[in-house]
């Protein structure tokens, strides 16, 4: 069997190097476009406390988060241990007693059958800030011991490497579908026309272009997201924890001093690939808020994404209806990182006819 | 009338800027891409040297350098005075006494009938120094007054202004084709359908997957280039003259101490958009081998640019055949930064029913 | 004779120029070091709105804006014209009424004896927003037709190549002080020692440590700017005024759609190389308070200075007492862009022997 | 006690921990300039295939190898554990055949005595290739296991980060050297004056300027390398290992497909913070010379680093002799990054009045 897949973000990287470990040849076609999601990706996998109660999506977004620890295990033991993965335990708090009461609730509820997210535990103020020194003060917070974050770029990059260790190919081209007689195929910048019997279109926000050419009509659009990366020269981030703080706003740490303070949520602005200034004063404001001691860090970087959303919170992906050879991966959203990883082994298992852990009719790409 | 415009490169946004001139309503889409050949191109107007013979070609290129007097007087009326423009005059010069030669008749031939080009003169290769300092010894040069350089990421983006000073909409968003019952449209990144009369296609590279959808087969493909900046710090460069080898490679100057050395010429190498080892040695050796004063000079940048390159080297621009309200601006190839600004004027004409300067039959899409 | 110019900010780069002018063999100096005010500064030019009122400093400032004129007109005549410079005028509103009122009186003041500024005119909220399209609505403005605005980087670079075209050398060496027995000295990274008649120390921010083996007590002390550059895409900015809102902030803009924020002045934060979350915060919510326009503007970069702040506000320059051989061209702070040029000038005056055509004691440094 | 290390490099990051450690209060002072050594350097820790026979160097090049063993588990056990640090191995081949005899008889006799350095065994060129798998054909190789290497931003910063955490104060800020009635004092930007019982200066190669103020004659100069970050996408290059051709350049390799190619010497270029036509165009014509798989690699960057060159190459370190309370950390040269860690620890047990491990007086500043 001979696989193309376009797009090379957490869920096509995923999906390649699975297809690649049952034995497919694959292809990997991953144009450098600007604000691929994963490459600005905050990196935060902790389902339990999320907000939204819709059941397929959050069956997926704990599975997915479930599903690390084998592949971090798996890369690691194939050599790749620099992925930025840390399970930090996640802080979550909000400025609002009620929605901290609901937070607790709701977290209980779902650890209870998610041994993976370890003993929640209530943390006064001050435990709070032990863990997260920046915090403002008087703030309780729920943490999770299971929660963790990753560096998507390294993540993917990882997964593409393995990928091509198993006989994947990989190239940095721009290609075009095309719908011949055989089945799909695509087109490189070259001109040369690349067939295989599958194709997986994993194009995150660019999708929806991709697949104009075969008339597929795909309701995938950019969520533009801007986040903030500073720096706390000589402070020993490693282990901070995630921090959620029940807003459209978030935190997280690296080990290099860096914190990353997430996102805005653009619904409305298309492809617009700018840093604004209203959406860096938002995000900076939003982030001095609940850590006043980010006032003095280093600004190193803003990251610009665009967060492939469908029409619904849930993923997209499998084969499309009525197009012999092409599948979606596609509509991960906000949770992408989490959901990436584990979506790509499902994609893998229906392509090679696999039972799938999971069932995955709610997922399936209509036409 | 209205009209959209995609990618706003030299040829687009002169296409945009000259239908705004004549009335037309512009929409101009301008995705942030990686790779695109204004970005990139190194500026040099200058067509009386050219080795290529190519008649329907070499009369658009000569006709754009002419073209250029006119479009930056407009421009500098318009209050657009920071083009980077300067008439500093061409060196043509040549390492081979057969290839010199002949280059001279060459240039005589077409300096006939070009007064633009200015008096062409034979120089020493003490006074080929003097205008060009870091010239190697002992290599006699052709100068014509008449060549000039511009910035083209400056020029793109004033005639873009100029349109929008005129009326016209601009988003730097990501469209995508569609065909419907009254004609071309396009959808944009958030899904919303703009629709035209006119609908122009200037994607460069990209024009081909641009026009997927509609089933247009557009031979169009990437060529890649590599261009090295230098920087001699202290060196008063604004008056130095092109500098054209008659190799594969050329070499320009800036105001601020910048020479501009290119560039790679990569065929096969689709919209792989890397700096590569083997590109910027290659230039760099090119560079220092017919300029040795360069070799302590600083590499300040190497961009990358996808030349839209046809089947010949001829530009393809006018109304697509079948495809009603739908014109392609493309194909320009390393001659763009000349061509591009006049052969917009022409296109908008022929969208605005007017009588062409130069027949245009030539460079009619098939399809 | 022979100087030596430490540091090519706007004040070193002027003496090196002038003192080369008067056919002094001159050796500049200048080290890539991170944060000089130069390379970071704003770029107004109008004297005539400042709410300081020390007579000593004012008649610098007011005679560094008149003085731009003839330098202007001679760069350009030495072939010198990508400077950034244009007169654009100024806008000066408040919205404090009472501010407002005592600017206007000051503006009045000061431009009766200041033909170059122009005629000042009060500008109705309306007329002002036609100025400068992004103003709040309702602010009235004073206009101040003779203000200019300057790249400053692109002024110092084209002063230190007009020194060189004159025969001065530049080296962006970094190099120690030595007093010698017959003199000032400097000892470069390679250890070789350059001697001069003169050694003229315009390091800036760092004139303190630059002197510092020479047991000489300098008191000027880095005072920290952030300053943002924000891009309005499509929008004509070449001749939008020179804003000054009579806070610590103002805006300015450059021909290629380029509004510049400013900024911090941190005063204790000694050599801090860092953009920090509150400074950038800061110096945004400024700008969109007063220049709501620009919420939707990109952020393409944020620069710092250390400009070099004095005891008092007032210009150090001058020879060294007990110091044979030893000047220093120092102090400007936030004026020096203005400042700079005709403060070089008079330095080199000075220590050419000339009359100068303000007095230069005031200025004189202490020991 | 408390000390004051002016610099955070290798050498000033290791002496400020181990201070730290033995309960000095420490104060760290390091400034953003441009072209430190440690943020440039290679990361190469393989001691015993060197041409150089220098013993006094040696001794400590070997035992500085030999550090980095407790030095790692020390800062994994404290949870710094992504300092790029990795024991990969090194290759030592030459493309002249009595060369390569002479360094195997060389890494022989050297590592009958370094167990750390592992069992040294002759590879086919083709088990070299599979080791390093862009390596010239034909090429055999000694494999000496215990080579390493290590990312010096990481690893430093990594050291600074334990210090901090263990009471020191860590500041980017610019200071200069006073000499008072009770010893040496350094001024911050702000004017402040600190004092300390022992001030460290390990300002690399800008120490000579550091201590001017103080009249202490330091002859270490600044040795300029350009060194070239290339990227093999997609290949898995965690586990390359070092290689070492036997002439001035070298390779080793990244966890995130980077390999790092170095490196000019330039001896007389001050600091002249430039990447150089001529110097990056050498660089890679060795890296391609010998790794042809290199060719289309992607250049990512080219970083600049002045290497403290002392008169001999041996490390200069301990007090200064008629300066109470200074001493040096410096003159490391290229080795810096394999010595730098135990020298700061000697350093230390120096001047907390501890046995040093090996005799220090062969290192120890003349004046």
């Amino acid at each position: 069997m001979r696989a193309i897949v376009i797009g090379a973000g957490m869920f096509g990287a995923s999906t390649a190097l699975q297809l690649a470990r049952r034995g497919v040849q694959v292809k990997i076609f991953d144009f450098a476009h600007n604000g691929k999601a994963t490459m600005a990706g905050a990196g935060i996998v902790c389902p339990w406390a999320t907000q939204i109660e819709e059941p397929a999506w959050y069956e997926m977004y704990a599975a997915g988060a479930r599903f690390y620890d084998t592949l971090i295990a798996d890369l690691n033991g194939a050599g790749e241990t620099d992925l930025g993965y840390r399970k930090v335990g996640a802080l979550v708090t909000s400025q609002n007693a009620d929605d901290f009461k609901a937070a607790g609730a709701r977290i209980a509820r779902r650890a209870a059958t998610a041994p993976e997210a370890g003993d929640v535990r209530l943390l006064s103020p001050k435990d709070a800030q032990a863990l997260f020194p920046v915090l403002k003060d008087g703030l309780e917070a729920w943490f999770i011991p299971g929660g963790a974050r990753v560096d998507a770029r390294l993540l993917s990059a990882a997964m593409v490497r393995q990928a091509i260790a198993l006989g994947a190919e990989f190239s940095n081209d721009y290609v075009t579908l095309v719908q011949g007689p055989e089945g799909t195929a695509v087109r490189d910048g070259s001109g040369t026309l690349h067939t295989a019997d599958e194709v997986i279109v994993a194009g995150g926000a660019w999708a929806s272009q991709i697949l104009a050419p075969l008339g597929v009509d795909h309701p995938v659009k950019p969520q533009k997201g801007q986040i903030v990366h500073l720096r706390l020269a000589g402070v020993q981030t490693a282990q901070w924890p995630v921090l959620l703080p029940m807003t459209s706003h978030y935190m997280l740490a690296f080990d290099d001093s860096r914190i990353v303070v997430g996102a805005t949520r653009e619904v409305d602005s298309g492809f617009d690939y700018r840093v604004t200034a209203t959406g860096q004063a938002s995000v900076l404001e939003a982030g001095m808020a609940i850590a006043p001691g980010l006032a003095h860090a280093e600004i190193i970087e803003t990251r610009i994404g665009f967060r492939p959303a469908g029409p619904t919170i849930k993923p997209i992906f499998g084969r499309v209806p009525g197009a012999p050879g092409l599948s979606l991966a596609n509509g991960l959203g906000a949770g992408g990182i989490s959901i990436g990883p584990f979506a790509g082994k499902l994609l893998a298992d229906v392509l090679t006819g696999k039972q799938t852990e999971v069932p995955v009719a709610p997922y399936a790409p209509q036409n």
